[in-house]
């Protein structure tokens, strides 16, 4: 069975404690004190004040040469070390998705230079993209990003980034949950 | 909520007679005498002998010009004349998915002309295709077409063309059900 499918549980206990919550743009998420991540099949129950489920999968984007890239340097989850996280929930526009592949994929790297941008703060940064617009959610991804304490400028400033980007102008909803763990 | 997401459900009663159920590669499914489509959502039990979920979702690989022509000359589903369908169920292997988006789109189109392909087919097929690899079921696609008796060799050729491609070689699981409006 499936084990790419997880849910994000802001709520009363979890693994991360909630720093902030932060609406970048579009309708706000009622604030919780924690955060807990359980894959989706083996959650029976636990719902708190709201759950986020996003999956995993193949990469959407990334050429041949950007994806080796990405392989060789890359950080895993779960390094000891990294005891901040950030959860940013995104949703794109409508003119986003209409769009096919090519027009989306001029926005996401040869103007807004996406992938690059994100190689220039890994290993530092580790993160791992979900997938959750083709499944009824609010949001269409959930961006998750591990980080040391001492890498916090080089998170803020890769965040600040992507902002600025065009690819940015179509995002219509965002949120930036910032945790460190608990 | 979401209106994107289906079940197909094999077993003894539906819109659709089963015709026949053909192992094209891989393991077989269980033969049933009728095929229901139902919304996900308001579907509250009816499971048959056996349920395919899928969900519709934006393009993957057509371009900008690609998309165009595919708007400008494709069919609805349900057309009353469309009285014959097939529901054919795909997986494709691992070394597929875990390309980059250049590669796997190379194949599809530069090798394989996928769409190019299917538009020659158009507006006499109508099809639609369902996302199901990332949501934990046996194949990644479900594939549907609907199209008038006296098309059924126009859909025969589509469907041994597309058998053929280079993008073919990387399905290892395929079924080939084929149906009449009942």
């Amino acid at each position: 069975m499936t084990t790419n499918t997880f849910d994000f549980i802001g709520g009363d206990k979890g693994q991360w404690k909630v720093i902030s919550i932060n609406t970048v743009c579009g309708l706000p998420i009622e604030t919780v004190q924690y955060l807990d991540i359980l894959p989706h099949l083996t959650n029976t129950g636990n719902k708190g004040v709201w759950t986020l489920t996003g999956f995993t999968s193949n990469v959407r984007y990334a050429e041949k040469d950007e994806r080796e890239k990405l392989i060789a340097v890359q950080s895993d989850l779960g390094r000891p070390l990294a005891t901040y996280a950030a959860l940013i929930p995104i949703r794109k526009t409508e003119s986003w998705w209409t769009m096919a592949q090519d027009e989306r994929r001029k926005i996401f790297e040869a103007k807004s230079h996406h992938t690059e941008t994100g190689l220039k703060y890994l290993p530092a940064i580790a993160r791992r993209l979900y997938h959750c617009r083709d499944i009824g959610q609010p949001f269409d991804f959930l961006t998750w990003f591990e980080y040391a304490p001492e890498d916090s400028v080089k998170f803020e400033e890769l965040v600040k980034s992507l902002r600025e980007t065009e690819e940015w102008k179509y995002v219509d909803r965002e949120m930036d949950i910032r945790l460190i763990k608990s």
